[in-house]
């Protein structure tokens, strides 16, 4: 096996990348050594050095704790409970939450055999507990897993606050193209847009 | 700019892969640290320092010579003209040829500014010279620059005999589907399956 397949076959196990664009992707890389191919190599040597699970949230980072627990500009009283890394990335591209986060690392599942704790559920017990969080946020996936996991957690959370994050037609969206579910839900959750006079 | 901002700017220049995929890949990689993420930056750092291009042929390898120069089971007297060392691979890949190659890493093109300069014309001319080969198939694209340079190589080429890729329906192509060029091509080329009799 030469370097170069060698290389094509790492590529290949990405997501997103087949055999085919594998190989699109080590040619692009081999004619690019300068521009692409060695800071590439240098990135991630460098990040698979340093990366670290956060002890605080659970959130990949460089350092421990990571950049956002550290951060003393984000509101310490409300947390939000995601199931993955990728989740807590999204909600930070909305720019719409300022609070700290907490990474379960996953859902509950009886078939695939993770029980509460495989997850890191205890920790966000204690978390909420500190004094400071008045409020929890459930950001879980709209599955069944993802809410069979909300319940639980819910019903292991006192003294705080907890909610989840609004069903509703997604911006874009059209009527037709929707589920039923969300239909109803968005009904049932309608709002105000004016008031009946007097 | 954290690390792994910087990793997933650098994966999103890959081809095939958007900024969304980037970070899918890179969250991938982070979750994969020995298994993946090491290897990959050993392998990216190994070829880069080794990769070269082929002074006979111009084919990238970590040898130069190249392995496909190198191997004295390949014919010497065939060789095979292609545009890219992507055209190579896609050839090697069938496993329908066994002589040498030329790559001339692009094709003639005005508007861009690339003449017979550019590219390995001359020293195909050379090798075409040498005494051992008797042919050279020009494996370019049939698009209208590969056709152009495709064209203006074989009046270079004397004392050789110069052949082209036969054109007609892809293997699982439909003739419904199919453009009428290739179609005319496939029926002028048509092929004996039975001869009549006497």
């Amino acid at each position: 096996m030469t370097d170069i397949d060698r290389l094509v076959g790492l590529l290949a196990k990405l997501p997103g990348l087949g055999p085919r664009s594998a190989r699109r992707a080590a040619l692009y890389l081999l004619k690019r050594r300068e521009a692409l191919m060695e800071p590439l190599s240098i990135a991630l040597t460098e990040t698979a050095r340093k990366i670290r699970t956060c002890s605080v949230c659970g959130n990949l980072d460089t350092t421990d704790p990571c950049a956002l627990c550290r951060d003393p500009k984000r509101q310490g009283d409300v947390l939000c409970v995601v199931e993955e890394v990728a989740d807590l990335w999204a909600i930070e591209r909305s720019g719409a939450f300022r609070g700290r986060y907490h990474v379960l690392g996953g859902t509950l599942s009886a078939l695939d055999g993770v029980g509460p704790g495989e997850l890191r559920i205890d920790q966000l017990v204690e978390r909420a507990k500190d004094g400071t969080v008045r409020e929890v946020i459930l950001a879980l996936n709209a599955t069944v897993e993802g809410q069979t996991t909300a319940h639980y957690i819910a019903s292991r959370l006192q003294g705080v606050r907890v909610s989840r994050l609004a069903h509703g037609v997604p911006m874009g969206g059209e009527l037709d193209y929707l589920d039923e579910g969300t239909l109803s839900a968005a009904l049932v959750s309608r709002q105000s847009v004016k008031d009946t006079p007097g």
